[in-house]
């Protein structure tokens, strides 16, 4: 029944290994069925390479295992707070990518220094507040996803499918498991080069606004002209 | 009737895979056909490995599709400028490779530290102008042009066939497509030495000019002794 | 006789390599059969690519080889040292990675800058006070081991699974030889990253003892619940 | 005749491509045959993926190609001079590896910062003088010779097997080409190392003068102790 579910999620799972943005079982990825009201999800400590479609386990909202026989990966309650209030979301990807986590664990946002971040993420990538001691005492995970939530106050998720969980890593989104993946791929080439740049010119400003809206618009929205649609 | 010049620009692109130069669609590479008034590009937004010589698009000096099905490269107009104005190159390579957008990024200039640079790059790879509003609104991507042949007013073109637009990235040139590229991967590689070679010793100097002169000379001009010609 | 213990740290010797924490010959990983009281450990001076079962050393807690025609690792007395007062490990590996080697030689501890290196490593990673002159003129290798002993008087070693020997490089350990393979490529994970934060942001500190408690016991010790266990 | 001395350093020359220490044609590896009085060395400008044992060209001690159908390296003078006047040297290698090239380029030496590096180099790794002007102009490649060996005036060259020639590169070499090309790779991951450490610490000074004697002694001279020789 939920075949197609696991198979994407698996194949997005998959994907953070070609691209070298985990190691061992680290990282998970899942995607949403909204209809249904499930969604799909990396069990919880199972290597990359032993992962198959039966092994995705399958939760709903109420984060209850409804199908699968392993327990899911111990960030699903982030997981299910994000779905919960990105109500466009599709996919979520969590890693700790090296030079994304580099900024997280600076607690520093990194500024728009270029095209190849305005290409992909509408403005500076955000930082969450670090934890209280209560707030990582119960509930952490679900917790996790609050600080996500409260610092995205203002922003548009999909214009911004990208944050750094402080003294901790990336999570990222987009419509769909796979681009949720793409854009933790985008994020970590972004955060190594935002370090480059930074070492080069210790001075260094976020590119203009127009340039901003410029790269942005070019790629998402109603007057996109990248691509072939 | 465009078959050799596609297998050539489809070979150039792909290269750019093989080194490791560009991720997902990123990047594009054209050739010149100057007897017959075409180039030959990527289409926009293919990934890579989906890349076939039938998928590569022609334009002609007006920056009209004349054969192909797909829309060409977001830059086209960008290379379509720098073709009407550097006369004597016959490929253009443009990506976001790391270390060499880093500095674009950063509005930096690469000095030529060493004679890894010498032998390809007659003195300091230039950076463009960031570009004003106005440009920006209007043809961006042939103003992107503008920018670099502006800044090349005093600079032979095949002396110097790379620049740096700034907060943007690398473009690179060269007597053919497969030039180009290569000038794509060793720009990235003398990006990366700069940055290190900064790190190490923070007042470095561009090395002295008769250094630069004999190392650029040996490889090019009337008077080179490197390789088997 | 000792087949099964020499499969084991084979099998830990190779995945050095595949994990690319090793070039030529460098490190060496051992495994203890505390029943039998003999350990398995690398020969001296031979490649990973000719490594085979047969070629693994086995030596008894008094330093001498019992089985095997080749020499044992030049550092098999620092692996008798840790084997002899940490009585709960089950292997040893040393390697000289590039990060961990980086902080090893620069004589600084690495800070917990996050998760990740919470997940692993309870607290900061400690750094051997550098070696006398007396040490290292006679038993140097067995002096090795102590140095590092002589660090640990308050530190749980199964908590701590690493330690960077100064002007030297990582030793880590865990419950089996694999286990302490998994703890060399955390650590030079955990090494990398911490760099990069320290350039972003130089005055950062370590995170907050309840994070670090929170993830460190997330997967460690009677309330972990991390994985399918 | 010289088909035996052709394959070693065919070999030499590829084994620089499986260690990622060059791109395209950079870089050359030689070999000297002292009883006939001839070296074999790489072809100017041929890519390695071509390179097989015929195009390997033999070379006289006046610098004469006395066999092979290719123009010999065009540092071949720069070989030259090393094998004459480094008279228990059996191989030599050029490279311009990325991190043995930035402190080239920054000119300067690479202290001894740690056991990885004292297990090879006895000391600090020297940089050349900034050759001048006339030097340049005439007998380049001979006087980048003649640079070195006047920097090694009071140092044994097979205790200190490289060099960085100012803005230019690394020269390594060895008893044997493949000794050479093994300096060559130990060098790039010292070089990278110590870049790193000096990041960490940047007051960083070399190790003690014991720690470097143990090390190098270990491995090199009479009383080594390392390997199963």
């Amino acid at each position: 029944m939920y075949n197609q579910l696991r198979q994407e999620v698996l194949q997005a799972n998959k994907a953070l290994k070609k691209h070298e943005l985990i190691i061992f079982s680290w990282g998970n990825v899942s995607g949403i069925d909204r209809e249904n009201g499930v969604f799909a999800i990396k069990p919880s400590g199972v290597a990359y390479d032993e992962l198959t479609a039966d092994k995705i386990v399958i939760v709903d909202l109420d984060g209850n295992v409804v199908d699968g026989e392993l327990k899911p990966s111990s960030d699903t309650a982030t997981h299910l707070e994000l779905y919960q209030h990105f109500e466009n979301i599709g996919g979520i990807c969590h890693t700790h990518s090296t030079y994304a986590t580099m900024w997280a664990q600076a607690q520093k946002e990194i500024p728009c220094y270029g095209t190849t971040h305005a290409d992909h993420y509408y403005g500076t990538i955000p930082v969450t507040n670090s934890m209280d001691e209560e707030s990582i005492a119960s509930d952490y995970e679900k917790n996790t996803g609050t600080y996500i939530i409260n610092r995205f106050k203002n922003i548009e998720p999909l214009d911004m499918p990208a944050v750094l969980v402080a003294n901790h890593g990336p999570f990222t989104w987009g419509e769909s498991a796979r681009a949720a993946v793409k854009n933790a791929v985008v994020l970590e080439e972004v955060a190594e080069m935002a370090l480059g740049s930074k070492l080069i010119n210790p001075n260094l400003k976020s590119i203009d606004r127009n340039l901003l809206d410029k790269h942005f618009l070019r790629k998402h929205g109603k007057n996109a002209y990248y691509g072939q649609d």
